[in-house]
């Protein structure tokens, strides 16, 4: 089994294992309060009976009555705000449950939406990230040499690890004004207002917490339904941003450069650039090293990684590089 | 405005005009439905509000125990299998909202667990996606060879678009398997069972259909719990193959692989690549364009771009490559 079909395997197993460890401390954590709910659920719906005498079929009716209104709390979720606050939530992905198409062609068109729109907001996203991360760059740039002109003694250079943290800084400040607004607004507690946005962030999306589901703010606060699908949108681009600063540093140190070293004689790699008015001078040429597209969910799509002190030759089996100090080299062009 | 931020612009305002499209095409088919129910609600509501002449505070309560026991009609929701459905739920971030964490705690270790989990998922889906490529590819040569030794004259060379037909096709094979499982065990017309698929394998998982919610199946049917976790697991797979082969098509030739060349003059650019035993013999080298990293969302990791003829010079500002053309490089090799 090559290496790459044994890094499969082991992943798999890891992924398997995390599971099933997380299923043990969900269990854990959440099957008591699970059993004790339940029996308080029966308790009371027991006394209801008695009170009020349903027959069966009565009862039936009335928790689909009440199953069906949940959304109804909303104001109209399939007019205008709602709507597009739906069609947000499919193309990111997130999907919460708090409305859903019901007729046919609402299910089809549904699925053609998000065909053509989950690739077309993953671009966005990503093409977004990467203006981001760029931007991020150029103001720690900026800022160093601001600080380096007034007497500061600034040695190191900007990294990835500064981007990281730059950017997971905003995504946070996105999240903590978030937290304290859906607070405010939908009256749920400091975490449950967190749990909102941590769980809309990473696009799980459960729809435990759904805001704009009360009091018919869908159609009554134009203001906050902006504020939800901007907070949706930019908090989305910029865990764009940092999560794919934060993936690159697992996938890229594992994929091959140059698969052919594995199969074929040791080689020696020389990329280098030259200036095409001087295509002959091969003695005086500035080397490169690579150029690698790095295409990861959403984020930094193009990296080039121009070595400072030229190279010569470069002799390897399996080339492989740090996508750190691809990320670094692209915040310091 | 560079070029990277004009298309950047042009991304969002093209997905904005997505969105107000959808939105319009969403209240077009959903809103007189919504309408049409949200009567029909009030009417049998305001029936029963008559029969039995419900207090307002029982009425609220009858509420609450309602929607609060639908989790229970699938049996222990916490018990070690649904909280391992729940696990698989929350690292692919498809998040149904069929049961979620109720306790504090279990707030917290969700938020702890998918920080980690969907990392690792992302990266082992990633890694299977690359594995199911290149085996589709090995099988698809293997195929043409023996074919090719039949006599049959195949004379196109096996293409990424060959590789994307047939992991769709699997994809699909698996998504019907499903569609047919799923309208069998959970009652839900054809079109509901496809639909329940779709939503799961594109991970916007709204969870108005989630299996496994009825009849207690939980506990007492493992076989389908083991079919439903397979079938989300191996159906992400597939799919993350089939829509990294198409994402990269989006994507990559819009990122300048040579970023410097947009900065500095004209350059000219050789990738070389020789025999370690014979570094000084520059005459008789092999010559690689290009060796590319492309790390999709999950997918083709790692692509080697050998020219079949040597190639000495190549020059142009902004180097850019048919990523299908890569992709069709690494089948065959």
């Amino acid at each position: 089994m090559d290496k790459k079909s044994v890094r499969a395997v082991l992943l798999i197993i890891s992924t398997f294992t995390y599971l099933l460890l997380g299923a043990a401390v969900f269990e854990k954590l959440e099957s008591n309060d699970d059993l004790e709910r339940r029996q308080e659920i029966q308790l009371i719906a027991s006394k209801m009976q008695k009170k009020y005498n349903f027959t069966r079929k009565d009862y039936e009716l009335l928790q689909t009555i009440v199953i069906k209104s949940i959304p109804h709390k909303a104001g109209y979720q399939w007019k205008f705000a709602g709507a597009f606050y739906f069609a947000t939530v499919v193309i990111t992905t997130v999907g919460y449950v708090h409305s859903t198409p019901d007729t046919t062609s609402g299910k089809l068109f549904c699925m053609m939406f998000a065909m053509a729109g989950i690739p077309l907001g993953l671009v966005m996203f990503q093409s977004i990230g990467e203006r981001v991360s760029t931007f991020i760059a150029f103001c720690l740039r900026k800022l160093r040499t601001r600080l380096m002109s007034k007497g500061f003694n600034i040695t190191s250079e900007i990294t990835p690890t500064h981007l990281l943290f730059v950017s997971l800084c905003i995504g946070m400040l996105v999240v903590l004004i978030g937290t304290y607004v859906f607070h405010r607004a939908e009256r749920w507690t400091i975490l449950e207002a967190y749990y909102y946005c941590f769980i809309s962030m990473s696009t799980i999306g459960f729809g435990d917490y759904v805001p704009l589901q009360t009091d018919g703010v869908l159609q009554k606060n134009p203001g906050y339904v902006v504020f939800t699908l901007l907070f949706l949108l930019c908090g989305l681009a910029f865990f764009s941003a940092s999560i794919n600063l934060l993936v690159l540093g697992f996938m890229a140190p594992n994929a091959d450069v140059v698969t052919a070293a594995s199969r074929e004689p040791p080689r020696a790699i020389v990329f280098e650039t030259f200036a095409e008015s001087r295509p002959a001078s091969l003695a005086s040429r500035d080397f490169h090293m690579a150029s690698s597209i790095c295409n990861a969910n959403n984020g930094i799509s193009s990296i080039n990684y121009p070595t400072r002190k030229p190279v010569t030759h470069v002799y390897h089996h399996s080339f492989t590089f740090d996508p750190f100090e691809l990320v670094s080299e692209l915040a310091q062009n």
